[in-house]
């Protein structure tokens, strides 16, 4: 008989969605029941005696109210079936009750940063009840990168014994795509803020920019490649993080009257732009590990013309490590977000937990 | 109680010292019973009940003539917990006995390239006995580009449902030293005989460079991505490789005498490179793998001076992969070989395998 394994998906937005309809066009050995689906925050489908929602129908499907995250527990445990946990929202209170599930012994793929990023408490919780017996599996991939393999290398290198030495990236597309725009190996004298301007009208950035500009998501992916690597990082706001957003236009209420006042500060930037130019050097917004220096940073850094966070185009994502063995980094480079590409990653991780559990 | 899983290693040369040290010095939960060492083609170390060989002494300790391969799946299955075959030969009498290992249980993780890049009725038979119910597992990653994470990614994205549209990528250390010396962004007078031979003296190429300079190694790896892809190779010789061996000089007897005579036939590459440089291109030797054109190749590549191979450095590897969800590709560069990270390769593969049948 086939092996199997049942699934509990929460969230059906833009990730959410892809995954499920890449779920169901899955041809794999192990059978996937999804016992449970949270379209929503309030709607979702499941049945008492744990018949496999329809994946080609659920949008049409009549729903019923969400469960709680306890009676979700309850729920899930009930089931004969080892099972797996797709959290594919933002939602912090979910990611709060993962130790619970974990220790519960129900696994978790997801792409929410949240747990991974907020206090090493929770990070710490996470992992011993994993390790735990009958703990279940965590794995999250798409937290950084997107569909990008960056932790599972991370944690093979750590794992086997490789010290990390450095790690530096690009970690946010729309900050990829600002500054691989603004400043170029080929001179140019584009501002800084039609580069912000165009990067919003192109759907690259947040309603409101600063959620960008302001390098708080960059601070989370850095906090969890930090702790994977072994650096024992308190919070993402535990180290200096350096925004793009000038003091003065912090408080502003509209992001429509911050974008009409940022030109008033395109010199400043366009100043460190041109010194960098002189030295031959483009500018990125990078995070860094660096355990010689002993810091974790998130800050404006600058690049040789001919290093690969030069050539970087589009919105993509990079990172590169250097470790004992790699003293020449290895480094990933793509698109670091998408709904196909992060619920590929999502998913992936999902098979790789089935392989591991199911039965 | 603690999961465990038996190991038999083959080989003891300079991947496989590596991934000697590296499993003697981890730390996880399961524990890895190393119940069989071939030290060499002649010389084992084992005990009829069993008893794990020391890692920290295995080079002192006496040992006994190597079990025959049927011998040695006997041996294996008499004990009571699952095993792992980690091949570090490069033989191809181990390779050809993959399928027979794998029918009869024992996974396998292997960095050997022989079983996955000869014909393909090898490589079908071995994953049609590994999902064949109790088949056992096979992880390959450290084939192509070492300790790279490169075969598990494309993997994953296959599973998944991605679909590759084209693999470019450098997969021979040396002879991404001798084109990243040989043709740079800067324009630079040496000579393709020269690199040659530096490359030569710092221990970079085989005995003798027409080994590497054949390009067979890179079509063996070539090879393998595309049918992970889903391209039906039938065999490394079964499409165009183009040889950077003059035609007069492959059969000449010794090394000396080829590299003697190589300066003869400078021109004829030196006028490819200057073509290319007065496009604003390197020359570089890539392994390709395109489904729009219907073709694996491994030939001389032309590359934009701000494409990603043309900064390559030293003897790194880079492969790109183009897939329909990542159209802007999917790019993994860093060291292709050496000794730890071949081995780290190797131990993450058998630490997945361990995490899956480990009981
Ligand atoms: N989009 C990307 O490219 C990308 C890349 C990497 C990582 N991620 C991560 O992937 C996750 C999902 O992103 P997204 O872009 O798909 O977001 P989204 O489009 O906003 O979708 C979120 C979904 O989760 C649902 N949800 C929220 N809280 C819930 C709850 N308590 N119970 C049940 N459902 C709940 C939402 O329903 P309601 O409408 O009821 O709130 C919505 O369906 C996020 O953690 C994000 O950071 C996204
Ligand atoms: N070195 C690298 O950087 C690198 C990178 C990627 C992949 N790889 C692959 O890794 C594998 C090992 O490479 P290596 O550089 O470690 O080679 P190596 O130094 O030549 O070591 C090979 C070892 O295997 C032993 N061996 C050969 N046939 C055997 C048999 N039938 N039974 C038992 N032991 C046998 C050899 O012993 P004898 O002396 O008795 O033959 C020797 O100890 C190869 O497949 C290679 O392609 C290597």
């Amino acid at each position: 008989m086939a092996k199997s394994v049942n699934v509990a998906i929460i969230g059906s937005g833009v990730v959410g969605s892809a995954f499920i309809n890449q779920l169901n066009n899955l041809k794999t050995a192990i059978k996937y029941n999804v016992v449970y689906l949270a379209k929503t925050s309030t709607e979702a489908l499941y049945s008492k005696t744990y018949q496999p929602v329809n994946l080609a129908t659920y949008q049409t499907e009549a729903p019923q109210p969400t469960l709680s995250l306890p009676d979700l527990v309850t729920f899930l445990k009930g089931a004969s079936r080892p099972t797996i946990l797709v959290d594919n929202t933002s939602s912090a209170a979910i990611a709060d009750y993962y130790p619970t599930f974990i220790k519960e012994g129900i696994s978790i793929a997801t792409p929410n940063k949240k747990a991974f990023s907020s206090d090493l408490k929770v990070w710490n919780e996470i992992f011993s009840n994993s390790e735990a017996p009958n703990g279940g599996l965590v794995y999250h991939e798409a937290t950084v990168g997107a569909g990008l393999p960056i932790i599972g290398p991370l944690r093979d290198l750590v794992t086997t014994g490789d010290k990390v030495e450095k790690i530096e990236g690009i970690f946010s597309g729309t900050l990829s795509y600002i500054f691989n725009e603004f400043s170029t190996t080929e001179k140019s004298d584009v501002k800084f803020s039609d580069v912000v301007k165009v990067a919003k009208k192109l759907g690259y950035t947040e309603p409101d920019p600063r959620d960008d500009l302001n390098g708080l998501d960059v601070a989370r992916k850095v906090t969890i490649l930090a702790r994977i690597s072994g650096f024992e990082v308190e919070s993402p706001t535990s180290f200096p993080v350096e925004s793009l957003i000038p003091k003065e236009l912090e408080n502003i209420e509209s992001a429509a009257e911050f974008l009409e006042k940022l030109p008033n500060y395109d010199g400043d930037i366009q100043k460190i732009k041109d010194e960098a130019f002189a030295e031959k050097k483009t500018l990125r917004f990078v995070g860094k590990v660096d355990f010689k220096e002993n810091k974790v940073s998130v800050e404006i850094g600058k690049y040789d013309f001919d290093h690969p966070f030069s050539s970087l185009k589009g919105s993509d994502n990079v990172v590169s490590i250097k470790t004992e063995r790699y003293p020449n980094p290895l480094i990933i480079q793509g698109a670091g977000a998408g709904s196909e590409v992060t619920a590929h990653g999502v998913l992936a991780d999902t098979l790789k937990i089935a392989e591991r559990i199911a039965n």
